[in-house]
Formats: C-alpha cells, structure tokens, sequence
C-alpha cells in the first residue's frame, strides 16, 4: 500500500489519537500541571512502544521525565536522532479561547489545542511515520532513536543537567527536530537559525505598604511610575534597545543573507492586516524577515503593579513588577546581555525605589550552513510531497536545546518545521493546519527512506 | 452620669456593636457585594432608631442606598447635617492582611477592618455620642439630621442624584463630617481644604491576538513597550506633571497658607522612616506637607497587561492597561484636567498603537475660611477632651461631597476628624486607634452641647 493510502486510512484514528495527548494539560511552567506532565510523558511511551519503537524509557529528572526510545536495526546506516517536547505553554488569558485550549476541536481543517503545534502534534507525526513504516516495510531505512523531554518551554534544565552528565546514549550522526514552521502555506522552509534567549524578572519597592493617594499623593515615590520610566528607559524611539553594549556581538547582516531572507517574499502588508496591526514597528532599516531572523530585541512580557479590579482605587502602589526576555543573535552572550541589563536598569531607577532583578534562563544562538548534504536531503523530501523545494530560513524563535545538542553531540541539527507563522504559538487559539499533518507525515517518511 | 464614665460603662458593647458593621464588606467599586451593600445600610439605620433618632429612612436609588434620620426637637438652635458613608475600598491584595478584613480585631489598642477608620468608625461615633446625650440629658441641645450614603468611594453618584433633584430635606445650618485625620496621635486637626479628583482609564491596543516573542519579536509592536512609554512621558524627572496646562489653575502657595502649614511641624524623616521609604518624593521645594495639602498629583494607581504568571512567558501582550487619579487643588475643573490628560496621551502614543481613553470620576476642590465660627468651637470641643487646640489643615484626599454640599446647602462645612494619617485608608490592615474613639465620643459630645 502506498503511504498516502496508508496515511488517509489511518487518519481519523491518528486525529483521535492525538486529540487524547493535547487534551492532557502539560504545562511545565505551572507547578500545578505536574501530574498532568507526567501523565503526558506516559501517554507518549506507550504510543512509542506501540508504534513499535524500542527500549521505551521515561527518565525521571528533578523536573519533568524524559521520554527515550529507539529502533537501532539498520547497520550501515546513519542514526537520526529525533528530539521534541511534549510540554506547553501557559493558556492565559483563558477568556480569549474559542473552543477551551484542552478541549481539541477540528474547524476548518485545523486542530484548535494549545500545544496543536508546539510541539506535541509535530512530535506525534514522527512517531506515525516511524509506524507506518514499521507496518509497511518491517523495518526502517536508518536507526533512530526518539528523545522528548517535558521542559522546553522552561528552557530545558533536566535535558541541559542529562547531556552534562554524557551524552553517549544519545551519539547520533545527525539531531532531526519538529519544531518550526512553513513561510506560508504550501511553501516550506527548513530553519538554519534560532535565536537564542535569557529572561529576568525585575521588581520595584518603595513603602512598606499601599498608601492611599489623597494623604500621600504628590509627597512620596510611587513604585509603577518608578517602573514605567525604567522600563521606558529600555528603548529609545526608534525602536533599539537603549542597553549600553547590547549590540556589541551582533553581527552585520550580510548581502548574502540579506538575499536568503528576500526569498522568502514575506508579504508586510498581509501580515500587517492578518494580525491586525495599524503598522509594523521595529528597528531601522530592517525588512520584518531581517528584523526577526537575523536582529535581538528586549521584551516586555508582562507588567503589572497596584489595582486591577474593576473601578478606581486610589491608592499608590508600593511595589511594581515587570517580566523581561530577549531575543539574542549570532554571538550574544546571554549572561553578558543580562548583566548589561541590569547596570542599566540599577543606573536608570529613580530615587526613592528599590530595584530587584531576578535573572533567570539563558541560551546561545544556533546557526547551520545550509549546504549541508543533510540538509539538502531535506529540501528535496519537502520538494516531493509539496512540490516546491524548501527554502533556507532562520527562525525569530528559541529552542535552547538546538544549540546544546549541535555542540554537545557535534552533530548537525535538521529543522524541518510543519507548523505555520500564523498558528498562535504561545497565544489563546493556538492551532495546526492538518493539510501539513497530512503532507508533514509523508515527507519525513520520504526523508528517511532518502538517507 | 458624667459622659466619661458613659461610655467607659458602655465601651465593650459599643465596640461589640462596631465589629458587627464592620463584619459585613459593603465593597461600593464591586458589583458582587451590592447584597453586603444592603445589609450594612440596613444595620445602619437600626443603630439610628435605636440611638432616638427619628424619621429613619432608607433611601433607594439606582446605585447604592441613602440613609437618612433626624431628631428636630431644639427651637432656635441650629441644624446640623451631620454626613458620612458606610461603604468601604476593595481589600486587595488580601494576603497582605495580618487579620482578615471582614473580620473586625482588636490589638494593641486598635481596631483592625476595612472600614475601622474610613469611614465606618467615625460614623458610628457620631450615632453613639447622639445616644448618650439622649439616654443621659432626654434631648438634644442641637437639630440633628444624619445622612450617611454608601457611594463615597465611588464619587457618590446617586447622592449628587438626590442632591440635583433638590436638597430641600438637608436644608442645615452647617454639615458636620468625620472623615478626616488627626495631624498625629494626641495632635487634633480640623480640615479646612479638601483635594478635588478626576479618574480615567487608559487602554493600548495593537494586534488582535498576543503573539509568540519568537516569531514576531523585533518586528510588531508590543502594547507594553508603548503603554510604559506613555505613562513615562507623564512625569519629567523632577516629580512635576509634564501634562500641557496642568498647573495653569493651580494657586501660588502663599507666605499665610505656608506658615499655617508649618504649624503641624511634621516629622518627615519620621514619616520617612514609618513609610519604609528610601527617600520621599515629590515636586520641587515644597514640603510634604505643601505637596499633599496644596499641589495636585497625576498618580498611577494600576498598570497591567501581559503575563502575571510564575515563571516565563515569551508572549507579546496585543493590550495594556492603566487606572490613573489626579488630585486637584484651587480652581483646577476636573472636566478641564482629563480633556488636557487625554490631548496628551493621543500625542504621545507611539506609532502602531491604538488608545483607548476612558473618563470617570470628577470632584472639584473645596476650602473654607479657617476663621467661620463654628470651626473655632470646633477647635475649642477638641481642646477641652485633647488638652490642646486643633490646628487647621488642608488634607490631601477628596470627600467629592464636600464642595457640592458647601455650594448646594450654602452652609459651611466643618471637616472634625478622629483618625490617624498613618492608619491604612485604602490598604492592607486599615485600623483606627481606640484612644480616638474614646476621646472622638467625648469631643463630638462637646461640640454640640457647645453650639
């Protein structure tokens, strides 16, 4: 039977299937999801051991398991390594959903659940392929081994402390992952870039209680104007970051990659309507492809201090708090960037407010040249299936771990994505196009019998 | 009996009967507290038919109820209306508490709630002191009319209703109010200026969903990044409001206010260090006396949007959010103040970045003339029960009843006030001294057998 065949007969049971693992709330940043991680993590063994993988294995780790498999019967051939994560992202503002974010609802040929695309239903379509071909063939084209963890989202610490105590177990030729996106619909793209990334939290005191804003009001510091100017202070007009030395590692972009971006044709008026914005805004003289691909930028992810009730209250708040990440690029060092931040913001604070900052996660860049034959095999799969080859891109977003595991494994890393850019990662409504479930499943088949 | 030894034989029952009113959490900003609305309006007025008050009435209208009682049985004497307002400040954030709000506690000499000192306390004091007269003397040496509303913390929408539909039925000779301060503990004040206020609401729109920091970062803008922005450009570095036309209605502070100012010989490194504060803070060379008694304020009383969570979140927020009060003072007209707020905003809006402006409360100054008759026996009553002359204060917060009461009734307005400036109005664990409350019955006792 042909995959295609295959694949169409077995679709509605590989949806249902699915459906069950997003209906499991795994969000590792939430101290109360654990159970629900854990029980993500079985759910995935069994399906590995199912789809007739090998040597099923969930790590326990100080954080979230890790889940381990492999079918290492190919002698001769190269080994794949097939990393993803099978945790998500926080749902809030849950209000904003249409359908609840771990209820998955199919409508208009997409799968509406947080986690539809990053990362469980892309990781889901490599453990069909590995069983089709099983079911098919009776045995794989390469050796393979699976290896998912459930902390991606929080930057990985249990993989991170796993790879420093050796890697051996994970010795591959080459790391292939599933968590990125097509340029658009029907045009598929293969990342040979990530952006790395670090986070801090910072807070702002002032008194030692609220004060009400008729008897103090005008005679003492009020810790959110305190925050919004230091904040404010963290970018200048143009849309740069204000930090002293924040571009001091980034590199130039060159004409050549200038050239690579251009292919991917963005549309800035189309996205502009699609997400509703009155402009795009950000850096100089970038296009939005440059600006996200190949430029940092410093975050506000939240903010928030004093009353949030409905009504006024009129109080003057004694403490502000405000969560920061940044994008980093080429050779940005993510402790640097975070140490030049808060000499900052310790320059920049008003009198009279106390500064706190927390720093938190950490992760390099990742870059991969594109003329890799590994990578090149890639294109020509997604050309098959899609009928148009793969272009070269690099991705605005973060998976820490691409890095580690180039560096750790000496191995090159594939990203060969099937989400789409406008599928709400990280946002309500979060959702994945199943016309590239469908195309998804058939190219990595063609990408391994290829190898 | 002497009225001393009055309400020392009664105290343990009147504070029994305090704790019940402050029990109920008649929260006037929150819809989801309109039934404890009614229950502490309806206790109230069973307290007045129990005190020997007559005509007790409560008093419906689209908001929250009036009450209403009066005893006119003293020809020739003045009438008093005497005002306060049984509704009380949200209570958040509540883990800040050492009690629970609504569940009144006495420590060290002081009664612990939401309510204890604004303005639940006062009231209560004033219904006592009218009982006692009456159980020990048979009647009163003053026409009385007590008329409590439970809107004050909501700028009083249904009182400015009943009042514009004619204040024949409050018609008095003067309005007696306790909402006000001490200047410290042993120091009585008596409030001769009262701050005016305006409100708003301030939204920052930009996409129409909150996008992943990865894919977009760098390249939309991030309705956090222009809301701090904005609010920043609010203040310039000096504390002083850097809104066009903001001080254009604001009276120069003259040598007499300043000298009258003086008098109250504040502590500020004492206050400093009550506050927890690194520094005060405010405008220019003014003492904080002077800011909070005679200059406005712009403050930020709450600014959100984004994640709040633990943990990270990568996420770009479509929408921020901010609650901003003014003080006003001298001839400042609120309508104007908000019109001028607005006109800034819009110019200061970054490109990208839709505002939305919503305006709400407006309450203009009041002062009276510390020299009016009937403020001098006031300073006299305070002087027999304290041992020392009440000093004439202005008080930086706003009762918006104040200034429409002194021009609707044409009648002076003496503002007796028995708490403590350093008594949490408005914040976590709001109390009121009991030895303002002993001596708050004594003085209030003096003051009408005195007119």
């Amino acid at each position: 039977m042909n995959y295609s065949v295959y694949f169409e007969q077995n679709r509605e049971k590989h949806l249902e299937e699915l459906k069950q693992w997003l209906s499991i709330p795994s969000i590792s940043a939430l101290s109360e999801h654990k159970e629900d991680i854990n029980q993500a993590a079985s759910w995935l063994a069994d399906q590995l051991t199912q789809a007739g993988l090998e040597n099923v294995e969930i790590i326990p780790t100080k954080g979230h398991p890790l889940v381990y498999a492999d079918h290492l019967h190919a002698p001769g051939k190269p080994t794949l390594l097939v990393y993803g994560h099978y945790d998500v992202q926080p749902v809030d503002p849950l209000h904003l959903w249409e359908t609840p974010p771990f209820e998955p609802s199919i409508r208009d040929h997409k799968i509406y659940a947080r986690g539809a695309t990053d990362d469980k239903g892309q990781v889901f379509m490599h453990i069909k392929a590995v069983e089709a071909i099983l079911r098919q063939e009776g045995q794989l084209p390469v050796n393979l081994k699976f290896f998912i963890e459930g902390e991606e989202e929080i930057s990985s610490p249990s993989l991170l402390a796993y790879l420093s105590d050796g890697a051996g177990r994970l010795a591959a030729d080459a790391v292939l992952i599933s968590d990125t996106a097509l340029i658009e619909k029907g045009k598929p793209a293969i990342c040979t870039g990530l952006r790395g990334l670090c986070s801090l939290e910072v807070a702002v005191h002032t008194a030692n209680t609220d004060l009400h804003s008729g008897s103090f009001g005008g005679g003492v510091p009020n810790a959110l104007h305190a925050m919004v100017s230091l904040l404010a202070s963290l970018h200048n007009d143009k849309g740069e970051v204000s930090v002293a030395g924040f571009y001091d590692d980034v590199e130039t972009l060159s004409p050549a990659m200038k050239a690579e971006f251009a292919k991917q044709d963005l549309n800035e008026e189309k996205l502009r309507t699609d997400l509703g914005l009155d402009t795009l805004y950000g850096e100089g003289d970038y296009s939005f492809v440059e600006r996200v691909g190949a430029r940092p930028t410093l975050e506000l992810n939240g903010v928030y201090g004093g009353f949030q009730g409905e009504g006024t209250k009129t109080v003057i708040p004694k403490e502000a708090h405000a969560k920061i990440t940044c994008r980093l690029v080429a050779n940005q060092n993510p402790q640097d960037i975070l140490d030049k931040i808060e000499r900052h913001l310790r320059t920049h604070i008003q009198p009279g407010a106390r500064l706190e900052v927390i720093k938190g996660e950490k992760a390099n860049a990742f870059n991969i040249d594109p003329s890799h034959p590994l990578l090149q095999s890639a294109a020509d799969a997604f050309e098959r299936v899609y009928g148009t080859r793969a272009v070269f891109t690099k991705d605005g977003g973060s998976i820490p771990i691409v890095e580690t595991f180039s560096r750790l494994l000496a191995a090159p890393v594939v990203l060969m994505g099937f989400g789409l850019p406008d599928e709400n990662l990280h946002a309500p409504n979060e959702h994945f196009h199943l016309e590239n479930f469908d195309k998804g499943l058939l190219t990595i088949v063609e990408y391994l019998k290829a190898l």
